[in-house]
Order: C-alpha cells, then structure tokens, then sequence
C-alpha cells in the first residue's frame, strides 16, 4: 500500500498534501463509530505534507515514506504534543522531545497524522478505555479492536493509514492485528529503540507497526530499527533491508507447526483459518514440521511473574492517586507491588534458562506458525469467551499464545489470514532472533498465496 | 613467592611433594590457634604432589602454579569433597564435578591442601561461624581475619599457601586480605566463571585470589580468568598475561585521590598508611589527581537491595530450616524476603544509571586508591568500632568502602601498605573494566616502593 502510494507521489497522480487530506477526511469520517484516535494533529500534518512536496519537487526524495501518513500510540511521545498514554494522570504531560523512532519516521518523511487510543497505560487488551471510552473494531463495531494497540489496528484496517505504530509487551501489537485484520510487527528485543515511550515492563516491552500490508511493516522498520546509544537495550547488530521484494518464496521454507498448546484450545473457525495457511504454505513449496512447544505454559507464567513487577516497579510514583487508574489496570498494578523480590529474581533466572532451552526450536525450523489468538474479536464489554465450548477469561485466552514470545524476545509477525464467521484470524509467524528479514519473506509470500 | 617456589622446583632445591608437605604441616601447626580450615586434603594432595613430581621429570611442565600448594574457599565445589559453604545445611553436600576455577587450577598444576573457613553462606565479614568456630587473624588471634572470605586470608597471611581462592560479593576478598595484611584481587565481573561456586548475589558475586604477593594474584588469575560457555555471566573478552615483570612502573601513571566518602571516616592510623601510599607513588613518577566520587553512598545503597533480595532467592528454598542458620545471617535473609520486586528493580534500573556515570571517572585518571577498610582489624565479637573518634557498626564501617565497586562490577586489589598499629591497613586499587593487568602493574610497582 504504502508501495502504491509511494509511485503516486513520484508519478504525480497525487501529492503529499492529498494523501495527508484523505487520510484526515477517513479519520474524521470514522471516528464517531470508532473512537480511534485520542488526538488529531490536523494542522501541523497538512503543514508537513506541504513541505515534504516542496522537497519533492526540488529533488529532495527521503524514500518509501516521504509523504506517507501515519499514527502512532499515544503513549509514544511527540515533541510539544500531549501523550497521554490513555490515562487521565498524563493528561497534561508533553514531552519537549520526539521518542527515537518519530524522529527517525520523520525523517524518513513520514506524516503523523494524529496519537492512537489504546489501553489504559497500554496494560490490557481491550483498549476499552475507562478515560477516553471504548475503541471499537472497524469490522464489527460492538466488538473490541483488541490492544492495548487498539486505536492503531482499527486506523489501519479502516483504511486511515497504512501503517499504525505500536507497543507489545504481551501481545499489544499483534493481538488488535489478529482481532482488526492487519498486519502486526513485534521485532526482536533490542532492534527499536524504546526511548521515549512509556514504559510498561521494561524487559518486555517492544515498539513496532501495524501495517495494511507485509510490505508497509517492512519499510516502516527500516525505518525506525537500528542501535540508538541513549537506549541501552538496542542491539549493534547492522541492520538489514527488510522489504521483502516480489521474489519472497516459501520454497524449502521450513515451518514448525506446533503439536502441542498452541492448537489446542482454538476455536474451530479459527483453527480452519491456520490449517489453510499450513496447507497454503505447503502448496507454495514450505516444508511443514511437527514440532513440540512444550514450555509455553512456563513462558506465560513466567512472563506474568515479570511483568507485574515491572510494571508496578515503573507505575508505582503514580499509584498514591488510585482514582486516576480504571479498576482493572489498578487491580494489575496492586498486584505487582505485592511480588517479592525473590519470585521477581527466581522468575528472570527461570526466565534466562527457557531462553537457553527454546534455542533447539531453531533446530529443525526457520520459523513457527500458530493462530495469534484463539478466537475473534470479542464483544465489548465481555469477561469471558467461548473457545471452542469451553469460557475462558478474555485476557487469559486471548493473551495465551502472544505473551510469551515478549518473554524470549523473539521477533513475530501476525498475519490476516482469513475470515472466521465474518472476522478476521490472525496467524502468528514466529522466528529466532533478529530473523526479520526471513520472517517478513515468509509472511509477504503468503500474504500473495493467501489472497490468491 | 610463587615464582620463588617454582625456580626451586626446577633447580632441584625442591620437590613439589615436599612444598605440599610443609605447607601441609605449617596448616596442621597453625590451625589450634587459626582454626583457618573446614577441611584438609592431606591424602590428595600428596597424591597429586607426587604425580606432579613425575610430571615434571619427564618434562611435562605446566607453568608457574606447577607443584604449587594451594587451598579453596569452602563454598567452591571440589569434585567428590564436602563443600559446606560454612554452613550446616550443606554438612554432607558432595559436588559431582569440580568448580570451573578448580578445574582450571588443577589443570595449572597447582595442588589443593583444604578448604578454607568463611563466614556462614558467604554472607557477613567477620568469619565468626555459628558452626564452625571463629577463625582467627594471624596477625592477633584476638581479632577478626575478615570476611566472607577469613580462612582464605589467615592461611595466606600465615604463610600456610601462597594463594586461596575467594569470593568477593560485597568485599569479601579485600576484606580479609586488608585485615590480615595480604594481596587480595576482585576481578571485574564476567572475568571469572562463577560455575560450581555457591551463588550469594549473582550478579554481584566475584571469585578471586587472595594471595602473599601481587605477582601471585596474577599468576593465578592467568589460570583462572576466560570464558566459560557454561557460566552465561562471562565475558568473551580475551585475556591477557596478567603478570606484573620486574619493569612494572608508576610512572605517568594517573591515580585519583579522592576528596570525599573515601577519605572521609578512616581511623587516623589507616589513613596515615593511605596518605604514605600517595606520597610513595608520586615519589615513583604516579601523577596524583584530586577527584570527587560522590555517588558511593548511592552505589552501596542499592548493592544492598540487590544483595539483599538476590541472597533470599538464591536461599529462600533453604529457609524452611530457619535453626541451620546462625543468627545474623538469618536476619539479612528475612530482610530479604521482605523487598518487594518493585524496589529491586529500580535498584537494578538505578544501578545502570550508576554504572553509566561512574565511567566518566576513567576519564582523567587510570585507577582510583583508597582504602580498603576504614580500620584495622576488629576484636572478635565485637559489634560497634571506633573509626576515628567516632562509634560504627563493624558490619556496616567494614563493607563501606568496598562493596559499591561489586555493584558497578569493576576490578579492584587490596594491597598490604603497612602496619597501623601493630595490624596491616590495607589500600584498594580500583580500576575501569577489565584493567586488570594495568592494576597488577600499578599494584606491583607500589608493592616493591612501600617495602622499599
């Protein structure tokens, strides 16, 4: 998309200014029934689209994004503009500098149209928001856009912007990808910087986009992925060009399908929609090999252990005024105060062993597929879901399959693969470390054997 | 010292069944009043003294620690030995496979004659154990030798062996080295495995050498220091030879004399010895740099919580038997259990920040020295002392000055600087990361200038 829209600027079927127009129009058309956004950056858009013509038209050419919009999370700061992060504590806060990767989006060219709305302080999933009301999905509006990245994965699948920024700490991107229908990016621990983005849990936390296409995830991290010498977490490891290319082949690509957990407890449409992408993937020349995930469960509860105190560790300053928090994220965020040290340590030396021990997945495959979610979006407002006859808690199920890729650090893409009974499902393409490149091959390679 | 048993082994003064012999006599006369010891390998080691003997007349010749005897702290793992860490609950606890540094060790050549006493579990510096008596200083078997590692100091200082191996969590090598007037190296973090050694606080736990000259330390790190693929914490960093040579030299080297906290609190007749210190390296060409540290309350506040917390994971499973502790001990480890996870980690994200701006010390100068202790040895028992005028606790007046460079991971070497008082003031060389070798230089060059 961002492809198509990139040849139309240099073409002259359209401009910067235009795209930057159309993507304000979508929003405003949408946001009554969707309630994505927490704030529009109108003038200042228009302003930079302006611009980034002028420079077009001198010469002056940054590359796939110039001119592009986008969005980005609220909780990703932007020089002089608030970032609320969902919460009514923040409402005023705003950052005298842009998080690394606007600064790197911007230069690239792209324009930030407008801030996200998620889930309170991005600590949940449904990103229905006690502050800021209910994102809605642009499928089926009574539902949940999942989250917390949920106002960046219903302005992609709407149609807004071709590329969303987010955050996942358990499953925050690639769990509004799945419910929404877009793609979702989470990258290896370590390729994007996080500086100036709230932090969540801070061994856990990931920034990466949601996109309309395999293609816009890809030059989107081109973008922002790289070292940054003020974000002590980013890797120097040289970064790669991830656009795929239209030669990306599933020949003698082989793909790990999970014989345990992670097909087990899925709801039926769901599951049809993954065993299509096995057998689609096969039919494109993938080699398909049963593989056993036996430690997931361990990595879910090692990943909540980790996460509960860090993120009461990071909150905690802000927990004296317990009104501003929705009862859910308080409840999380009281939670954690209560973790002893001693579990936070035995679960992060826990934690360093499963590491050591999911190295032997890369063994025998290049990556693994499973559903990102076992079920479509919820209903708002609901607790529980049925997952193939049995309920579940929405947050539990729903954060089953995603959450412990954060604990590993391991790169995933979830991909739209199909309807299930009118919404999407999400297959979720998980590879070793900083295996970007072969993952978003594997992912935009099926996205053709998918569509076609 | 080792160089001079070495020579004479290869001259045919002497045999490396008769070092082991005396030194194994010079324990058995020593340990009535020393109690130094957990437990002696006269058998083994007489064993593999003989065998080394014919190693070397067949010319297999494994370096300078070939035929050396040597003794272990007793919480290192020594393959089918008791290794009761000087606790009771470990009484009967046979390691299957020797510690990485005994490995290493044995392949050097050197010869293990015992386990040497520590304080309980490693945790506290008197050495006065609840179960296996107090050891003694040699210096005035009425005062403490230090701790944790006290045994390892009072067989070196009673020239039992010329080296024993420690562990230095929060100053637990240059403790007893300072105390009982011998050399005593906490390398930097990640330079030494840590495999096969009780953990305390793993990520501020060190292993070391405390030993009768500065060339002795060296000769032994050269033994110990390197990767090992099987203990994560160590560094790929390659070594180099650590050993001082006779041309080691203070000239233009940059030593930073503190102005605040290091200087500050140090009982009158030790930091006389300090003060002669600086006078003898600037006499020996040293150029002496005033500088500020004023962060080291900070660095020790935060090692405690660390510490605190990590000992309680390490043994939280061994708490159900609260009587197998002696009292203090028991104590740090309630302590423990109470610190919440959230203030662990920000102790740990506070650390990084420490660390970071602790670099901009290397800046203008290539090692810092201070004292190692504020006094001279304590009374056994004794639970407050005077420093300068002024009442301390001994716990507390004992670890300042050393345990925030555990936090920071930095190397660091106690060395004897002369007597204050009838006992032994020690002077702590700190350096930047892996400056090992510059500090057994500096080390070595001072050694000669205060005996000259």
């Amino acid at each position: 998309m961002i492809g198509q829209m990139a040849k139309s600027l240099r073409t002259g079927e359209a401009t910067c200014t235009q795209l930057t127009a159309t993507a304000l129009e979508r929003l405003a058309a949408n946001e009554p029934r969707l309630n994505a956004f927490i704030c529009v950056l109108d003038e200042p858009a228009r302003r930079r689209a302006a611009q980034l013509d002028s420079e077009l038209a001198s010469g002056l050419d940054r590359g796939p994004l110039h001119g592009i919009p986008i969005a980005i999370k609220d909780l990703i700061h932007l020089r002089g503009e608030r970032t609320t992060a969902g919460s009514r504590l923040f409402d005023d806060f705003r950052a005298s500098e842009s998080a690394e990767v606007v600064d790197r989006l911007e230069s690239a060219g792209a324009v930030i149209i407008g801030k996200t709305g998620l889930h309170e302080i991005a600590y949940g999933i449904t990103s229905n928001n006690p502050h800021f009301g209910a994102v809605r999905n642009p499928r089926d509006t009574t539902r949940i856009p999942g989250g917390s990245s949920g106002g960046s994965g219903a302005a992609v699948a709407a149609g807004i912007v071709p590329v969303a920024l987010g955050t996942d700490t358990g499953g925050s991107i690639r769990i509004p990808a799945s419910f929404c229908g877009c793609v979702g990016l989470k990258p290896t621990y370590g390729r994007v910087s996080k500086r100036g983005v709230l932090p969540l849990g801070f061994s856990l936390d990931h920034i990466g986009p949601l996109s309309a296409t395999v293609d816009d995830a890809a030059i989107t991290l081109n973008a922002i992925a790289g070292h940054d010498s003020l974000d002590p977490t980013t890797s120097r490891r040289p970064v790669e060009d991830y656009r795929p290319g239209d030669s990306a082949s599933l020949q003698g690509v082989r793909i790990g399908r999970p014989t345990t957990f992670y097909m087990e407890r899925v709801a039926p449409g769901v599951r049809a929609r993954i065993d299509a992408a096995f057998e689609a993937a096969a039919q494109s020349g993938a080699q398909i090999i049963p593989i056993e995930t036996t430690e997931v469960e361990e990595w879910n509860a090692v990943a909540r252990v980790v996460l509960l105190a860090e993120a009461a560790a990071a909150l905690g300053p802000y927990l004296q005024y317990r009104e501003g928090f929705g009862p859910d994220v308080l409840a999380l965020l009281d939670q954690g105060r209560l973790v002893p040290a001693t579990m936070y340590i035995q679960a992060q030396q826990l934690r360093t062993q499963l590491v050591d021990r999911a190295r032997t997945l890369w063994r025998h495959v290049d990556c693994l597929f499973t559903p990102t979610t076992p079920t479509i979006a919820p209903e708002i407002g609901a607790v529980e879901i049925d997952v193939g006859g049995v309920n579940e808690d929405v947050r539990l199920a729903t954060t089953r399959l995603v959450r412990g890729i954060n604990l590993l650090g391991l790169p995933a893409i979830s991909l739209p693969c199909g309807d299930a009974g009118g919404l999407p499902a999400g297959l979720q393409i998980i590879g070793p470390p900083f295996s970007e490149k072969r993952l978003l091959e594997v992912a935009s390679a099926l996205e053709r054997a998918i569509v076609a």
